[in-house]
């Protein structure tokens, strides 16, 4: 077995071949059965392998019917399996994060070569993906973690694709998943090498904390909309609205919001009414992204407060249970109506509109500033413009107008300038925060939920204020802990504790 | 040595003395100091270890000014440190989290053998701890976590304790810390066995967790009574009546809220608009509780919206630079005065002071529940009751009025009920929800920061709610990644993904 040195994971192809004739798909449940017939419509020779001889079986069967049969190999084992593919050989897997994945490291392993790749395009927690690069790259194996956002349309217009690993394997693979990933609306392929270790994983991270973020100011902007009498056909056109055009323009989740909201049930209600409010996914740690995001935020010591509400929101919504028992001792401010006049509801709308809109931002501005935070730390370096262009089509947090003025400001400015300081971002920021403002006073007159649009408020409105009443808190820690402090007309010490105690319990 | 069974750590005192009468102290720092001080004048013989020569002198001068110096013993290294010491050793120390701790553990294990005694009575991550426990004991040393809170005035009148570990180690330590403990109004001193493993840790981080909620809470109030008008010493005043009766009768930070807003500057003026508003220690790792209780509450996925928006108001605060930076892009938002009538003022401060309890309510539960998901966890076996008893003196979030009825509420139900179910709680949180409510409206109206204050009303809100627009989650989440949903009309399966899938996109 050869030995490289980390020169070969940065500089360059080394001995990598040219172009990637065989993969092997390890998983062929919905992710891999949609990898593998992606990349056979594609040309490649695909050897399957999974636990599940019927799950194989399947993917031959949808193979078949759209004519690929001959470019896939049903393999029985791993052993097959590597005997199919080429030299390096090249594996691509999507498996629950975690223990499955480790496994399937733990099984490859010995299978592998200097110079194999090995493709996690998995949900997976950056770190774990780190432990298995430093795991394996000292015998000269690539392991790529790829995160992949689409959702299960991705096999029909393909996904945008965030692979991090080393710039050799990632070279190699690149020109086939520009073949596959989606497009945006100027034909350029949505995947990009984002950078070297976890980076690609941790990107998909990001790319989620947001989702989650955008998902809870969408679902507080349509209980409002309930709030002021309107139905699901209603709510649903003005969703269409916000998707047609302004800064909301081509939002994913605001694009699907219009067709969920006018869904009917079979005896012509409001679908969406009859369905349970448990989000379970972070609760039951199916997911995992949401909740990696939020440990990051709080491990890096980024201030991520519309993340973590949308977060926690999740999680009080999962336990339905707890909610009902808890009801009947301090449910006192149940929701409410309003009742606007038709005016008013059209200007109320009309600052929703900007409320959620602000919120968006507040979203994408804590999961970039995260971003940047580990970018420095890790020493990845990832082209932030570069993300940004592979967020324009294909993912769930996709948004034509958003996307723009970001790469605006990071193709103006490095990526240590934070996002609240873009040009168009903040002028965007200074025309919606008071709609933000206004909102969420109105919803909670009517005791609406506004967890991610209150602490987005918050956020805004903390970050950009030069006189914080933390000086209480100052106050507070220095009079019980002897803390120290600063005076405000010293200069700024970053980071450290102040050299001043006071005997507070003098008073006048 | 000896090996003991695990039975050794739970099973009354085995092989260990009825007394304790030698301890060695290792550092002499400010808590380092104090404990030395402290046990030596209860008739202790004290062994003093640090790198320190000149840290040790002073701890020595410190025990002769108060006539103790035959129970001061000065040890140049561990070797002197242990010979005198009798059988088994005792030791304390009390240093930074994480390495400090660590090198003194490496450092000290040698010199270790079966039935000794290692009390950690820094803030140290829980999980650290129990690391350090799987380390010793095994070869039949105990290793006790203490969390300890009273600040520096502790070493006065004594703090509040509590050792988490076998009940054999802190069986025998428990006489002596009764002695140097706190005590409540009643005589009964602040100490207790908390429960097994790493809980004394965990316990001192959960009281730190809502230590900071309730400090941003107050820090928030303290803004809103600048906006109606007041100067220092009125805050203070306010802050004073507060603390003479009601429900925050006797809160700690309430009590101390009064002097420190009253406090003046060489010029006359009040000291507390002279200081920075920059709370460094969370993002400075110095301190670590915050750090770990919000980390905490993600991994274990227990909704503490309170004590995140705290934890992100302080980091936001720490970076001024930022915020400075951030402040002409998008400062639109800046706090304004109200100019309420006498009346309308005097009736604010009413809702302002059932709002901060409301929002220290909401702290408390979110902390407890915390501790509760953690107990069932890790099988620690803590009596809630008695660890709410402990809170009474000596500590940060003692509160006369709080720590009742939450005693009423663990001595009446078992832990497993959640602390908003609490009879005296919610009847509580019954009246005081509007008044918060009604605070953070007014105080949007007029930019103040209401993290907290604004995190604690949507938290009560949500966990009392039956019915959250979280629906429209699920119902994105099955439309872009067919994750499933259930019906409202069918049973509750706990944190299980729904089976339900729909064609979102069918339109009316």
């Amino acid at each position: 077995m050869v030995h490289l040195t980390s020169n070969d994971f940065s500089n360059g192809n080394g001995h990598l071949p040219q172009t990637i004739e065989k993969i092997g798909v390890i998983g062929t449940g919905v992710m891999g059965s949609m990898f593998a017939l992606l990349l056979a419509s594609n040309g490649i020779t695909v050897s399957i392998h999974d636990r599940s001889e019927q799950s194989m079986q399947n993917t031959a069967a949808k193979a078949k019917e759209s004519g690929l049969s001959d470019k896939i190999i049903v393999c029985k084992d791993y052993d097959t399996l590597c005997s199919s593919l080429g030299s390096p050989k090249v594996f691509i897997f999507s498996l629950p994060h975690g223990g499955p994945g480790n496994g399937v490291v733990q099984t490859l392993a010995p299978h592998l070569q200097a110079g194999d790749i090995v493709v996690d395009a998995s949900n997976e927690d950056y770190r774990v993906t780190q432990k298995r690069q430093s795991m394996l790259e000292p015998n000269g194996v690539h392991y790529v973690g790829m995160g992949i956002s689409g959702g299960f349309n991705g096999a029909r217009y393909g996904p945008a694709m965030m692979p991090g690993g080393s710039t050799a394997s990632v070279s190699l693979l690149l020109p086939l998943l520009q073949k596959i990933a989606a497009r945006d609306p100027q034909g350029r392929p949505c995947v990009a090498h984002i950078g070297q270790g976890g980076s690609g994983h941790y990107v998909k991270m990001i790319h989620n904390g947001i989702e989650h973020g955008i998902m809870s100011a969408l679902a507080e902007a349509y209980e409002l909309m309930t709030c002021v009498g309107m139905d699901g056909d209603a709510i649903g056109s003005m969703f269409d609205s916000w998707c047609a055009e302004g800064p909301l323009k081509n939002n994913f989740l605001v694009e699907i919001s219009g067709p969920i909201c006018r869904t009917k049930n079979s005896k012509g209600g409001f679908l969406l009414s009859d369905i349970r409010d448990a989000v379970v996914q972070d609760a039951n740690e199916s997911e995992g992204t949401g909740v990696w995001a939020n440990e990051e935020a709080i491990t890096a010591h980024v201030p991520a407060p519309s993340l973590a509400a949308a977060h926690n929101f999740r999680l009080a919504s999962s336990d339905m249970s707890l909610r009902a028992t808890i009801k009947p001792y301090i449910g006192v401010l149940e929701t409410e109506q309003m009742y606007p006049r038709e005016k008013q509801k059209a200007a109320f709308l009309d600052k929703l509109h900007d409320a959620v809109y602000a919120s968006v931002l507040a979203c994408f501005a804590q999961g970039l500033d995260l971003m940047a935070r580990a970018d420095e730390r890790e020493g990845w370096n990832i082209d932030f413009a570069s993300v940004i262009n592979v967020w324009r089509a294909g993912c769930i947090i996709r948004s034509d107008y958003i996307t723009d003025i970001l790469e605006r400001h990071y193709s103006a400015s490095t990526k240590k300038v934070h996002p609240l300081c873009g040009e168009d971002v903040s002028r965007d920021l200074r025309r919606c925060m008071p709609a933000l403002k206004s909102v969420v006073i109105a919803g909670l007159e009517v005791n609406a939920h506004l967890p991610c649009l209150g602490a987005s408020l918050e956020y805004l409105k903390y970050m950009s204020c030069e006189t914080l009443p933390t000086n209480f808190m100052e106050a507070q820690l220095d009079c019980f802990g002897a803390h120290g402090y600063d005076l405000k007309t010293e200069p700024v010490r970053r980071f450290a504790k102040g050299p001043h105690h006071s005997d507070w319990s003098v008073s006048a």
